[in-house]
């Protein structure tokens, strides 16, 4: 386990110096100054030092570090000229001041001299006890405490405390976490070290996994220094129960590239920091709006943690576009206990849907009493622990009133969250009314819905076995599926080319196909009853030999009689083999209810069965559609060839596409299903060649 | 082609009847006659229908339709109680009144009394001239020509006219989309027509097609209820050059689920909707905000369509995570030109970043020249049409001032879309300003790349040909790599089992050790030098006899000794042949710069080599993370077994990664890499064994 530098006197000093002191009005020195004394709530000391000036205002100034009196210094803030830098904290080792903030810019992000600089800084850091938060940073704020040891001017807006604790690098990103946390739960401490030169990222989350009001950890890095300390202390978070949140830059080679231009630091691979996050159960998120929002939403444990989602708004549009959200980011929604049906059933108009997403109807617009009523029952159902509230429009005062209704049922109902959506761009009195209330509107529903996967405060429902694509039809009255010989030779006729094959009802007369097919063949049983004709062990391949087919014959017919008493054997089917090598697709029309007629395509075996790799058009396609959709396919490059192999015959399987097309397109009326699996194809210059043929019209 | 409505008549009406028209302050009918004679710019006439007045204001009030004096009547407004609707559109049809838009609920989406109501009236359409809009629906809203045929109170602030065409089915989220647009480049028509029991989005969509001043389309569906006049529609908004961006509800169950509650519309499939929009050249989002910025985004077509993006910005961490997103959604940024790189150079400090992205610093802060020309300079590069700048932070009247230099940059570069970022919570002043400037500031990062994306407007940068995961190491002077034997002693001191084997120096050693083995056994070459044994042709399998081994010793000396004469053979390694069947995964090592040694481990063949589906973990590794990280695995369920498999000795393989961790934890020091490639993972009870290993170490 990797050693993490004890803060305490860092992040509540009780004497600081600031080293760099100005009365200048537009100098950093005076506005760290003004930060400290007047916009913090400091009551501790406060030390100048500046060998320009005798005194600042009423305090005295000193000329150097060394000068100052006698007495414990907690915290130098040095905010000199970059040259000045490296003496000013040799005087600070020598006076045994645990910590220096180095504000000052020109080091390792201007150069080479810069590092070289940084190196002389690191060397005295491990040589005293001095430790070195910086340089060039903005310094270190105790929101908390109302501490702010930084030139910033913004930090005197900085006053919304909470249980945030916030770690970064750059500054800039940073102060955007800040803004974001400006009401509700806050910030509790913001560390941002710059470029590290001692004190680290993972030395401020290991000091947050320790501190008793720090309860969400909020991390912004632009590199890894070192992977193993950022490991521990994300360790030791989880340990103490404290979720950590991280936005990683480097994810992409244009943002290694820009981050390491801005601080120097170590990207390391995107999938292994991402691997590690989650190994050291860290929340990575994609961008700095959701870094907050997740972060936000960390800060309020469910008192139900078993329960779920119900998503409550007043328009029947946004209620189904909010569920279908939800369920496409694979989430479930609660069921609804007959209790609290009950309740919104007698409360709410007949045409409103009291299922989940209950859609209240807008009468709740203009009635507050109503909408608390429905907001109190959905939260008190025991399986009810987050309640998604979208507000699709602003609605000038009456979503003022319905954002006051909300923050007030927040205040009262405990037992589930209240996620509210504020949908429009125009931030109304409303959103105000809601950020000032600290309910953290969400700005999208994806960004809530989002947030509530991510944090795991609404867990995937368990995945659904879809069918298997190739599930034979079942024949009903109203469908005849034909049998392989007789779709074969629809196909045929409609200029499909199909293996050359005769059907046989004699191992001799099998022979005698096999001969004038030419050799090898291979062998299927032909039976109206029978669908999957291996299972039946009706089919033979590779026979080369007549002998071979006789004895082919002869076993298929035992193996289905065996296996399938209940079939009529129509006879067995001799095809000509097409050469090894050849890769495998499907080809498929089936119905939609919207659309008719629909052409799929995909690669067969696993990758159609497993990794529903398909890709489909509505009939009747072009030649363009042909090759856009073949393109569609996710692992298209395995018909281009990889590791080596040849290229398919891509531009034959293209013009198969489209008289299939054509073929279901004639056939429109009457077709209900057509399956061409496996799709033979081979080389370039080889062609595509459907192996076997389903056809499934109206009966 | 399907035939669509002219809907000319329906959208610029001369003469318009009111059908259940009301004095009563809280009526719809009242709100419906405010909306045309007060908060309209109609100039022509309005005729009202209630039997239960004589006049309402200073207009006569007929007692039906049928006694409306003489005269043509463009469109009728149906806002009468739902039982006297069929009625009322009879007398419309009588009186060959072309258009009735029919905005009464309580048909389809309230039973089967409504459905049968809305059988009657698609009837009527289909044997009389009439044509009806509606019913359930907020009415019809030409914001252009502000004629808002509605009984929406918000109708009076829909000021804002546009080349954005709207069609909807339900009005709720229309209203949203409506308010999203309410500044710059707005709506130019809306039309909601609910329960679409005779015109249909289609229809919406052909006339906008046809219409010179709409320049996109955007929709929203809850369902498609003719999907091949949906895509004959689309067909011709392509054909007409506008672009059609969908966002369609129902791509989850629970969505379709609610839907289907909602309006009682056929849902589709998801993947055949998506792959219709792809077809017919429609933009489908994900989100409303999302169908709000990519339809806005549209509305404003480059100038220069052959050149790229530049990001510019004020932070260096705001410009490096801007240039992240860019590129992990496979986006390029632009090379600037060097006349743009030099001006920004004389402008801009030396810390400046003067590449893309571009970091002018804080400078341009209070200095709004420098911002301008800045700006300028970059509008003007040929190589950029798009300028996104993000806004990190709200500074009060600093960020307004910078929105105001935006406003004028993009009045007066023409030269690229300059899209503003504000990506702050705090909604302060500069996000008023720059969207009551009618630039569109996005509301995320996320948002503003995805809509660039979408809409083509930056196309995907070229995919780039990573290295294949099992490139053999480069020997180095600071590298040594193991030859398999020494590799497997190596891992078999660790306690992984390897398959028995032994090293041969001759025909009949090779026979020897195969006997002492059993057969079957494999063969392969050992030399210093071959580090891609099959290519250099030095491997066997499957050998079954001790003739076999022995001729397989002559063919392998041969075959290496032809195409790799510069390698020296130290012998030919004799091994235990493992059952067929198993199922093949890599596991291998390497160092990152970061996190130093880490575990990956991934279905081997092409899912490596193709899909790069593999898992990392920091090693060392717990067996939690062993089980964790196959899980991880895209495929994990090839492992679990599909189509009938059994499930592989998926504890073995889990045993065997804590085994390599530790392996690879105790020799950290010296170890550079590890593969073992391939792995045989057997069925349950079977084991995981490596069957090629390499190491590197430290020369």
């Amino acid at each position: 386990m990797s050693t993490f530098a004890k803060l305490d006197r860092l992040v509540n000093p009780r004497r600081i110096a600031i080293i760099g002191a100005s009365p200048r009005d537009t100098s950093q020195g005076r506005r760290l100054l003004d930060n400290v004394v007047q916009h913090s709530a400091f009551d501790g000391e406060v030390v100048l030092v500046n060998p320009a000036y005798e005194a600042i205002g009423e305090r005295r100034c000193w000329p150097s570090v060394a000068s100052i009196p006698a007495g414990e210094i907690d915290v130098a803030l040095v905010i000199v000229n970059a040259s000045l830098v490296l003496d000013t904290l040799r005087q600070c080792a020598a006076r045994e001041i645990p910590f220096a903030i180095v504000m000052t810019s020109g080091f390792a992000e201007a150069g080479d001299d810069g590092k070289a600089l940084e190196a002389e800084i690191r060397a005295l850091c491990q040589t005293t006890s001095l430790r070195v938060y910086g340089p060039n940073c903005p310094g270190f704020v105790n929101v908390r405490d109302r501490l702010g040891m930084t030139f910033s001017p913004a930090f005197k807006d900085d006053l919304n405390a909470g249980s945030i604790g916030v770690a970064t690098q750059g500054g800039g990103l940073g102060r955007n976490i800040l803004q974001g946390l400006s009401f509700g739960d806050g910030v509790g401490l913001w560390f941002s070290a710059g470029n590290e030169v001692d004190l680290d990222v993972p030395d401020f989350i290991a000091h947050m996994a320790h501190d008793p009001a720090i309860r969400v950890i909020s991390v912004l890095m632009e590199g890894v220094k070192d992977g193993r300390r950022l490991a521990d202390a994300l360790s030791l978070a989880r340990d103490h129960g404290k979720p950590v949140v991280v936005l990683k830059i480097g994810r992409s080679e244009l943002g290694i590239r820009a981050a390491q231009s801005h601080t120097a630091s170590i990207a390391g691979s995107a999938a292994v920091n991402s691997a590690a996050f989650r190994q050291f159960g860290a929340i990575e998120v994609d961008d700095l709006d959701e870094l907050v929002a997740v972060s936000r939403m960390l800060a309020a444990p469910s008192p139900k943690p078993d329960s779920g989602l119900c998503i409550v708004t007043f328009s029947g549009g946004t209620a189904a576009l909010a569920a279908d959200i939800v369920g496409a980011h694979g989430l479930p929604l609660a069921e609804l206990s007959s209790a609290t049906r009950e309740a919104l059933a007698q409360r709410l108009p007949a045409f409103a849907s009291i299922a989940n997403p209950v859609d209240t109807t807008a009468d709740i617009l203009r009635n507050g009493e109503l909408m608390r009523d429905c907001l109190r029952a959905i939260c008190s159902d025991p399986r009810v622990d987050t309640v998604l509230f979208p507000i699709p429009m602003d609605y000038a005062g009456i979503t003022a009133d319905m954002a006051k209704t909300l923050i007030d049922a927040a205040a009262e109902n405990a037992g589930a969250m209240i996620v509210p959506v504020w949908m429009s761009r125009r931030m109304g009195e409303g959103f105000a009314q809601l950020e000032n209330g600290g309910m953290f509107p969400y700005l999208s529903l994806t960004s809530a819905i989002r947030a509530l996967k991510k944090t795991g405060r609404v867990r995937p429902a368990p995945a659904q076995q879809a069918p298997a694509h190739d599930a034979a039809p079942v024949p009903s009255q109203h469908s005849k599926p034909l049998s392989e010989v007789e779709a074969k030779q629809m196909l045929l006729e409609h200029g499909i080319a199909v293996p050359s094959g005769r059907l046989a009802r004699s191992p001799e007369e099998a022979a005698a196909h096999a001969r004038q097919i030419g050799l090898p063949v291979v062998m299927k049983v032909v039976s109206q009853q029978i669908l999957h004709k291996t299972e039946a062990g009706g089919v033979r391949l590779g026979l080369s030999s007549e002998a071979e087919v006789r004895e082919a014959y002869a076993g298929i017919s035992a193996d289905v009689t065996d296996r399938r008493p209940d079939a009529n054997i129509d006879g067995i089917l001799v095809e000509k083999m097409l050469p090894a090598g050849g890769r495998e697709m499907l080809i498929g029309v089936h119905r939609d209810e919207a659309f008719g007629p629909v052409l799929t395509v995909g690669l067969g075996g696993i990758f159609v069965e497993v990794m529903k790799d398909v890709a489909h058009r509505v009939i009747p396609i072009t030649p363009r559609d042909a090759h856009d959709m073949l393109r569609e396919i996710r692992y298209f490059q395995l018909l281009e060839g990889v590791r080596g192999q040849p290229p398919a015959d891509i531009a034959a399987l293209e013009a198969l596409l489209v008289k299939v097309s054509d073929f279901a397109h004639q056939h429109r009326d009457e077709l209900l299903e057509l399956d061409l699996n496996p799709v033979w194809v081979g080389t370039q210059g080889q062609g595509a060649i459907p192996l076997d043929a389903l056809v499934v019209q109206r009966a």
